[in-house]
């Protein structure tokens, strides 16, 4: 065992979130080690975000096309070509980029497992197997992310189901799959897979909706779009048995109606849970449980002395990338005004995203988008709610866009305040307006002032005009 | 002549600008009539912003497309089809979904041409030259909106150019176009017709770059767009004159260095006029030259007694559909609010967003967008300015949207009250990004709190996140 290497920031994870805490820390004066077992960059850059964007745009895009006369396709999408743009955005699974980045911080980059050795203290298991002490002065942050979800539904486990990594990593696209879940990775893979060769693609939605944690709306009419496009999807259905008699032949999923699915491969898409397992937690006196509980600068609320931080999927806020990436910022910022005796009490140290509400965006067709509250959230959380909605495809900007535009706008109010609690866009090419929502959602800009900020003619933007005209101004 | 009919609102012109002013005002409590010569709808929804999006939207698409590997287009775009589908969404030029709108209001439409006939009254000289007398209890509202101006070069008129007129409604693309102008018409209509046939296209450019009242970068980058898909620019070049020896045939373009283009059509895309020629001014003792000067709530400055209106392109703040409409509900609100005595100081009928910049959107591939200040418009007003700009291309939601996606922000800080006077995106698939900036702008929200709206990733709006962090935050 080497001599302890001593750094201000200790952080075990270098997915975005690690490698933006490592960035701030430096940038205001420490500093850092960060700490990978497997690729820099994490699981967003390599086999999440990025790669399945990368699926989706060509879906997505040919789509469009179809919308428009004038514009014909020579054919169906190249999937191949799609691949091997795919490959490109993962910069082929290969790191250097992103350790580069890293350096280039500058913070030292140690390629290895890491876990917590008690307080202020790390150490790293190398991929030769030497162990290799660390030492904080200031902080240690966990950034270790998250796990996908198993069911625990008898032989899923031994059929060796596919999750998100090797959905956004397929080399072979299954032509039957079976897709557990009806959720933001579940749909966005449904529809991506489907669109490139998984022409018999079933989806098994335990809930009554596809995306039920969103408006209503959003899930019925990405369900039409799926049911158009022949993707089938069964509500109310969850999977009871698995059964793969040969690995990697056919797979036959049971569900809770007695019906079964054939396939080729099934794909587990039902949640995410924080990777806190054999990081050391038993070392500092935590237990390996659930999300490590934070306050709004990111520290452990459980250890007192208050060196600890955990940020992005670890500690369950939000479990989204960009999240993520602004919890670090945060942290970053913190940690390093606490070391330096600056004041840590400012409100760019505190998170407040996260509690007025994260946005949030599928990239499916059509897409759908959020942030904040939904109106049920509100009500629930005890807002004087007044919410309206509005038809997206009857905006000039819309029609323009595509021919039989179809999507749907909502806008949730605190009548009171006369501020966004949260506002839903569901449509075609509405990613990029869902940031304007997301300012007035944060910032609480009130409504009697965004009634001046007059959407561009002839753009979709000016679903705003028309949602509130409908709310009476 | 029929006796006079009498309404509390007179609105002469039933463009979008007149629509709205009816509608606000008969939802505020009082009746109104809408006067229109020609289209209810206006040249907007004929003429200008409608069929020129439609025109643009596949060629827009088609660029998509070439940058996504796995699609490929069957062919180049089908102009017979594009075509078609402008006519559908300009209604075949047939208003009567637009008459049957402003009756619906409810408020009484009159085809006919309008004058102001004295205070409170105006005529209107029927389609089978009847005339018919008004007269207004409130308000009169002069919403004509604006003609093509055409430059007084030798011969030109005589040529019969086209303008965005016959550009929009184009039936049969010319081979060969010269187009006078470098504004947002010239790019879009070069762009759009030469992609739909006109593949000689010249553009004579007096300015050294393309929409010169933009931060310099988007003239530059939509001018780059040009010469590589064989748009012929040539900057800091005036037409001097023109000749067509036999109309409907060839027509030459003199330039001022002695060049000389031939070609079948030319577009004279140099602006336009307020439409204030034969409405009247004259009987309520004004003069029909330039703007009818404003206040803040849209009415005329230069009538102390205050029942006469002017909003849209005839009052020349900001000649800019989306700002016509806006001016239209902050006139219709506060003729309503003055006619019953409620309060007519609120914010919300007062004109803020033409002072603090209307957002306009240049529909091309790239996009250009903008809202508030250019950085050297803001230095010009006295503001210390800090300004940030950044490669859009360098974001990951850009390099997922496009292959090779070129674009550039730059963000306009007041530097003293940390708030943003303007901001400017170019690249593939901005437009709806914008309404981002156009709250931020007009609702002056602080970078202070900017920083906790959080862009989602991998989307275009990360933007955001890379310009707050070049600025320091």
């Amino acid at each position: 065992m080497a001599d302890e290497d001593v750094f201000d920031v200790i952080v075990i994870g270098a997915g975005p979130v690690g490698e933006n805490v490592a960035g701030r820390a430096v940038r205001g004066g420490l500093t850092a080690a960060v700490v990978e077992e497997r690729l820099a960059g994490g699981e967003c850059a390599y086999y999440a975000c990025i790669p399945s964007k990368a699926l989706l745009r060509p879906v997505g895009l040919a789509a469009e096309v179809s919308r428009i006369p004038g514009l014909e396709l020579r054919g169906p999408i190249d999937t191949a070509a799609v691949l091997a743009r795919r490959d490109k955005t993962v910069s082929h699974l290969d790191d250097g980029g992103q350790v580069g980045w890293i350096e280039n911080v500058p913070a030292t980059f140690v390629r290895g497992r890491g876990r917590l050795a008690g307080p202020l203290r790390a150490e790293v298991t190398t991929p030769d197997g030497d162990t290799r002490a660390l030492r904080a002065r200031h902080a240690v942050v966990v950034a270790t992310g998250s796990d996908p979800y198993i069911p625990d539904v008898p032989g899923l486990r031994e059929a060796r189901p596919w999750t998100n990594r090797e959905a956004t990593s397929v080399q072979q696209v299954p032509k039957r799959l079976v897709v557990i879940g009806g959720g933001p990775v579940g749909c966005e893979m449904s529809q991506a897979l489907h669109a490139l060769g998984a022409h018999e693609t079933t989806m098994l939605v335990r809930a009554d909706r596809l995306l039920d944690r969103t408006e209503p709306f959003a899930g019925e009419l990405l369900a039409n779009s799926f049911q158009e496009s022949g993707i089938d999807v069964r509500f109310g259905r969850s999977a009871v048995r698995v059964e793969r008699p040969v690995p990697g032949g056919p797979v036959t999923v049971h569900a809770d109606d007695g019906s079964r699915f054939e396939a080729d491969e099934v794909l587990v898409a039902t949640g995410r849970r924080p990777a806190v397992g054999d990081i050391g937690l038993e070392t500092v006196g935590l237990e390996a449980r659930g999300p490590i509980e934070v306050d709004a600068s990111m520290r452990a609320t459980a250890l007192p002395d208050g060196w600890l931080y955990a940020v992005g999927d670890v500690n369950g806020r939000n479990m989204l990338t960009h999240m993520g990436k602004y919890q670090a910022r945060v942290c970053g910022d913190v940690i390093a005004a606490r070391a330096k005796g600056r004041p840590d009490d400012l409100p760019a140290l505190r998170d407040t995203a996260d509690d007025r509400g994260a946005p949030q965006v599928i990239f499916t067709d059509p897409e759908v988008c959020a942030v904040g509250r939904t109106e049920s959230q509100a009500r629930a959380d005890g807002f004087a709610v007044r919410a309206v909605e509005y038809d997206m495809g009857a905006v000039s900007g819309a029609y323009l866009q595509a021919d039989d535009y179809t999507g749907r706008a909502k806008m949730v109010v605190d009548d009171g305040r006369r501020v966004l609690l949260g506002v839903t866009f569901v449509g075609p090419a509405v990613v990029d307006l869902l940031h304007s929502a997301t300012i007035a959602v944060t910032a609480e800009v009130p409504l009697d002032q965004l009634w001046h900020a007059v959407p561009s003619f002839p753009t979709v933007s000016e679903i705003w005009l028309h949602l509130m005209e409908e709310y009476g101004l």
